[in-house]
């Protein structure tokens, strides 16, 4: 479908991440500059704002402002988890997606999202040409999970493994800086695949990472972490970093998070709360060792005070990309990201069909689990070493970060 | 007592901070320029490390390594938490001390640590006076928590609240993201008074601070803070962001984080954890909005990658003053911050009697705490603002903190 003329819409949808706005801005500096593009769009949360009508006009928007979305955390526009009903049981949205597309003459749709969102973009796609809509559809890879697969990596991850590395660097020295024991349990996000509390491993390139790392790849049992706490103790004076992913799961694969919910968890602990809490108490309940839970929660997808320069310019890349590759007629793709690590680091955008990309995950290959699944090995290093390259931020006002502040002004026919 | 020629004594001494390797290096650098100074040592782990005679030698290091201190968090030499007895009780550790003096020719001592530690090092510096022990003693301020009397703040304090107001920028953003409620609790350090958590309203200059605050100098009552945050709620789409210090009493004076050890609090809430998610949970049950608790947990003291550029400074000021001043014969002080904010922001580094500095604790002053005890004043705003101004950090090796590294060799004689 090359030479389509008509406006864009984009869309940001699932967890934020602390890139996902420099795609944002990828999309719209590119968007605004093709001659095909004769309106942009930006649809607040997501998928809902298109059904409700709900759009900012981006040449509304001053360029300074879409230059700041590069280093300001979250989605600008509001996300979204919604999920689209198989068109067989209930065509309602659809129909309603078709409306506004056509009112609008909306020939280039840009969504930005993971796994759940490229299937709503795939849908979307698959729809709009069985309606016979021309309109160029291409979708843009975000997760701080780094579980969409065909894609090297995804934007958001690279900042969010520099934060965990970075923060855990610095929670080394602080908690090995009495000379008393301490097991600190450091929980990280990831429900299914272990690529963010792998990003521990990182610190240890700097001799400041975890003793211990558990990964939802790998099935949990507590006799065995707390035997491995207690060998890591022996060795180094009563002190130990666990790092530990929210997912991990028992052998029978349940979520030992789960377990949280009730009074006593599976283990026969009392508990309440996430697992690092679980897990420090069962340490200091058996090995009566001090212990600290700490969470690494929200600031580890939103710390964009600490985003890598390299996932900043690709998630821009990304965006800007996807824009190009529209206007050049592809559709129904997804940006992806090939890269070349033999001599320095070198990475390619390219596209893949969305139905490749729509809710599968891919979770870190067993060969790069090590240590009797307490570490990571070097290709996973070499693997993620050069994705937290470099710092790119806000500017400084106040000594606190100049964010972005879009006029989100609506668009109206 | 001037012109005194012999070895100096630095000690760390009580919870870490980012900046108080930076203070380490300002004794460090200027020690080893001062003539009178014949050798410079660095308790591994405060008092303790004297007593036990293991201290560095200091000139084994190399200069870039006590450069990079600077901007490298927790204690590079090791804290510790030890209280010297009352001496008419027992005055062994006394005795050993002075022991340890003369046999290094002890002339200089610098004690770098909060209201305890002030404590520690007065009660030293009398008795090396009441012993005929010609030694100068000076206190480094330090402490996140900057409640240390008669300096206008503490190093360490600017850091500490760069990292929460930033960090609450960022999670400001995070939490309203979706179009559906969220109450954000994020609970900071600082057990007795709220200089940490009233950074929050720092990130209020921004448009993107916490709708609540809570400090310890304000009685916290359940019912009121239920019924706070419905109202925020009422007016903003049920999002609500209420920021918590863990120093919270209630109006009996009890702190609100002892009655989450048992399995019920005061308040009738099953619990187990923190007060975040105490007061999550007492949100979710009461209001049925959904909740997300938040730890800042040891990333607000070692954040480093956060620090303020105002702080690294005044921090490694404050210790190549103490050593100026014990150089020019001062002895039995501490040193203090003077602040001029009335035609930009001026500090003067002074000297206070040490005894004035033990164990005092400085509040928020009560006509600073405004909005029924909810908010800061302008005057805190003015107050905090110039100390978190510029960054400082460490520079980066493959996209990590190059942080100090020292050879620590153990002194000799």
């Amino acid at each position: 479908m090359k030479n389509l003329k008509g406006a864009c819409m984009f869309g940001q949808s699932g967890g934020p991440t602390s890139v996902i706005n420099s795609s944002a801005a990828g999309v719209f500096i590119e968007a605004l500059k093709q001659e095909n593009i004769t309106a942009v769009y930006g649809a607040a949360h997501g998928i809902r704002g298109i059904l409700e009508e709900k759009f900012y006009d981006i040449s509304k928007e001053d360029m300074k402002e879409l230059e700041l979305l590069k280093y300001t955390p979250s989605s600008a526009l509001g996300s979204v988890r919604y999920k689209l009903k198989d068109i067989k049981v209930d065509d309602t949205d659809y129909k309603r997606l078709l409306e506004v597309f056509k009112k609008y003459d909306i020939r280039y749709f840009f969504y930005n999202g993971g796994n759940d969102s490229m299937d709503t973009c795939n849908k979307i796609s698959k729809f709009m040409k069985s309606s016979g809509w021309d309109c160029n559809v291409i979708g843009v890879p975000k997760t701080i999970d780094n579980d969409l697969y065909g894609t090297d990596h995804c934007p958001g991850y690279g900042s969010a493994a520099k934060y965990i590395s970075t923060t855990l660097m610095e929670i080394n020295l602080d908690a090995k800086v009495y000379d008393t024991g301490l097991v600190a349990v450091v929980e990280i996000m990831g429900r299914n695949a272990g690529w963010l509390t792998a990003a521990a491993a990182l610190a240890g390139v700097k001799g400041l990472g975890a003793d211990l790392i558990y990964l939802p790849e790998t099935p949990f049992e507590m006799d065995k972490f707390l035997s491995d706490v207690k060998n890591v103790c022996a060795k180094n004076n009563n002190k130990c970093i666990a790092c530990v992913s929210e997912g991990i799961k028992n052998p029978e694969g349940k979520y030992v998070g789960e377990f949280s919910a009730s009074s006593t968890d599976l283990f026969g602990h009392a508990q309440l709360g996430g697992i690092a809490s679980i897990l420090a108490s069962a340490v200091n309940e058996e090995l009566g060792i001090k212990t600290r839970a700490i969470e690494f929660s929200l600031m580890q997808r939103c710390g964009a005070h600490l985003a890598s320069k390299t996932d900043v310019d690709e998630a821009f890349m990304a965006g800007s990309s996807a824009v190009k590759f529209a206007c050049e007629g592809e559709t129904d793709k997804l940006v992806i990201f090939k890269c070349d690590r033999t001599n320095g680091y070198k990475c390619e955008f390219v596209l893949m069909p969305l139905e490749l990309a729509a809710n599968t995950e891919k979770k870190i290959p067993a060969e790069w689990i090590t240590n009797n699944g307490t570490g990571l090995s070097q290709e996973f290093i070499d693997y993620a070493l050069p994705l937290i390259q470099g710092d790119a931020k806000a500017p400084l006002e106040d000594g606190l970060p100049r964010f972005a502040k879009l006029k989100k002004v609506f668009a109206k026919i």
